[in-house]
């Protein structure tokens, strides 16, 4: 069987496939959110990790970001961004390399939520003899870290910060919106996010505090937010690809995730309705995501190489190498032969592309659906 | 807060740790028990995809391996294997890449269980006037693929082979063993996995076919066999490292495991009974394989940085780059300050190393606890 004359059929399978004009689209779309809503929009790189991508998300500029890891500022400001906030509260352990990208000029801010992290950021600034940006982590629904707003230490380290003018401001991500299956719920997450960052930024405020950012977001409460007085800037990530989750959360449709993975069918088994393919958790990652929605997407919906749903197919099982394909409810089987190359679309992006090196680019708006570039991504820590 | 003294907290976290005392006593143990039972190892490098784990495997020699992907078939043959087995059903359109290792003198058996892979191979063979060895794949527990014995294409798949003079022989994985929570369930699904290879062995020779190898082999079945006759290799790949959902099903003890991933305490919401690290699912992977079991082990059971158990103390939660610690059953929280560095012991060392470039490895039963090396693993396809 000679390879497919499909010209999406390059790479040996599996692989990372994205279409970037869906990326394209997605980015336009919040981007024109936050544009009428009057905030800036820091695109959270934890999902896509890749110099292009993000330059899609900026216009070609190298404009504000968020990480996830330090290995990713460092890919980042080596990729000419000079302002980039790293979302994970800071282990001191770390605070070298921090200092490190200072003082190559970049504007990082990092975060945090105790005391304790304050006074070894003043500690660390104190010696480095300049400040450490730092956002206060603000919990808004119990998510995850950050202090209740009515926390007695919040105040106290501002105050710490402020000693080495670290302080910069605030920070809330609702992680809860995850589970918000509407619109409304949606919306309502993102105006409470809203509410806690504000209210934390106005109590440091009222102790006299320098506060200039406000930061919130994450993909559901960025795209439903209709008001954001006060709040300085939106972070999201997730929204340059989408997924399953948040197709199932309503906040974009099937059609517009734009990152699938290429698999192979290898093998079939009739007695058990199963289609085998060369795509297993190795390619998809663990990721059930929408096992916990109204509708229990497997491990991915399947579709064909041009990217058509296969109506009623989905990914059900995996093994390390090995994806099981099955119809829902006793779906009838279709006829797809060892070599046919189909697509899944994942539950969650994040993890489905942190399983591979980098993504086959296509751009399903260009006029020849060929892969047209090979786009690494940032890995480790 | 300066680096800790400790010699294992050299790199930022999270990282994976590996203990090669604990790799060499598993590797020697499974060694012992497939000499006494008298039959060949093939190491399934798919745990490890590490030349140095594989060499540990072999005693320093390269011997028979297997393999899960074409990419770790390439590097392995590059660090020297000659013989080598990749076990995932073939994808014909991979062929081109078995011949250039089968060119480069590489003995790489494939894996099959149809006709159309058959003639795909058969066709390959003669275009290139050349033999590709081929396994036919068993099934004997309706785990994944692999012909019935009593199927009736499994004898004309062989014929097909023969034609080139690729039939090498017959392949069968108990999958199902990995859900038989007792030795004796184990060594049941030991021996059926032996009964049906076999089986299917002599119905090809019965129908004047040559059949040379005979596979089988998971990591329970391969520790509870107690008689393979007939059967000419073993396969094993988990048995290097172990994990949790080994653990729990009695193969091997919890202070056997050898990989562990080292994170950092990086927040506290005692409101919530969580201590906070910087280890997510990024780290861990979104396998929770316990969650089977009878013992639920969240994603995993927390150690101080020496490897002791900290007593009910659990991952139960992972965000990208977040980890949640908490206790079992409402077990009171350890003092885990801000920066304190601790181990987690995954429920699947498959899914949690390949989250990583590679291993620090140290040696617990050496004179110095330090970090002696860094073990980079194969990736990608």
């Amino acid at each position: 069987m000679p390879p497919s004359a499909d010209p999406f059929a390059g790479p040996d399978t599996p692989f990372a496939l994205l279409d970037v004009a869906k990326v394209k689209r997605n980015i336009a779309r919040l981007a024109a959110h936050t544009g009428e809503l009057g905030v800036a929009l820091r695109p959270h790189l934890k999902t896509a990790k890749s110099l292009e991508v993000a330059a899609l998300a900026h216009g070609g500029e190298p404009g504000p970001i968020t990480v996830s890891t330090l290995a990713e500022a460092e890919a980042f400001a080596d990729g000419g961004y000079r302002d980039i906030l790293y979302a994970v509260g800071i282990d001191p352990h770390k605070l070298p390399r921090v200092l490190a990208l200072l003082r190559r000029g970049i504007k990082l801010s990092i975060l945090l939520d105790s005391t304790t992290q304050a006074c070894a950021v003043r500690d660390a600034a104190a010696a480095a003899g300049m400040p450490i940006p730092a956002l206060i982590e603000i919990d808004c629904d119990g998510h995850r870290g950050g202090f209740p707003v009515d926390h007695p230490a919040l105040v106290e380290t501002g105050r710490i910060l402020a000693e080495s003018g670290s302080l910069a401001g605030v920070l809330a991500h609702a992680g809860e919106s995850y589970f918000a299956p509407s619109l409304a719920g949606q919306r309502e997450a993102a105006h409470h996010e809203r509410d806690v960052a504000v209210a934390a930024a106005q109590l440091l405020r009222d102790n006299g505090l320098e506060v200039t950012t406000v930061s919130v977001g994450s993909t559901p409460t960025a795209h439903a937010a209709t008001d954001l007085t006060g709040v300085t800037e939106v972070r999201a990530g997730n929204y340059v690809f989408f997924d399953l989750v948040m197709a199932g959360l309503g906040v974009c449709a099937v059609e517009d995730l734009a990152l699938s993975i290429v698999v192979t069918v290898i093998g079939h088994r009739p007695d058990h309705g199963w289609i085998l393919t060369d795509g297993g958790w190795m390619a998809m990652s663990r990721d059930r995501g929408t096992a916990q929605q109204a509708v229990d997407q497997g491990y991915g919906l399947v579709t064909d190489l041009a990217g058509t749903p296969i109506p009623g197919l989905l990914m059900t099982g995996a093994s390390q190498e090995h994806g099981i394909l099955s119809g829902r409810d006793g779906a009838v089987l279709p006829d797809l032969p060892i070599g046919t190359r189909l697509r899944i679309l994942p539950n969650h992006a994040c993890a489905t592309a942190a399983q591979h090196r980098g993504y086959h680019v296509i751009d399903s708006g260009g006029a020849t659906p060929a892969i047209q570039a090979f786009w690494e991504r940032v890995s480790g820590w």
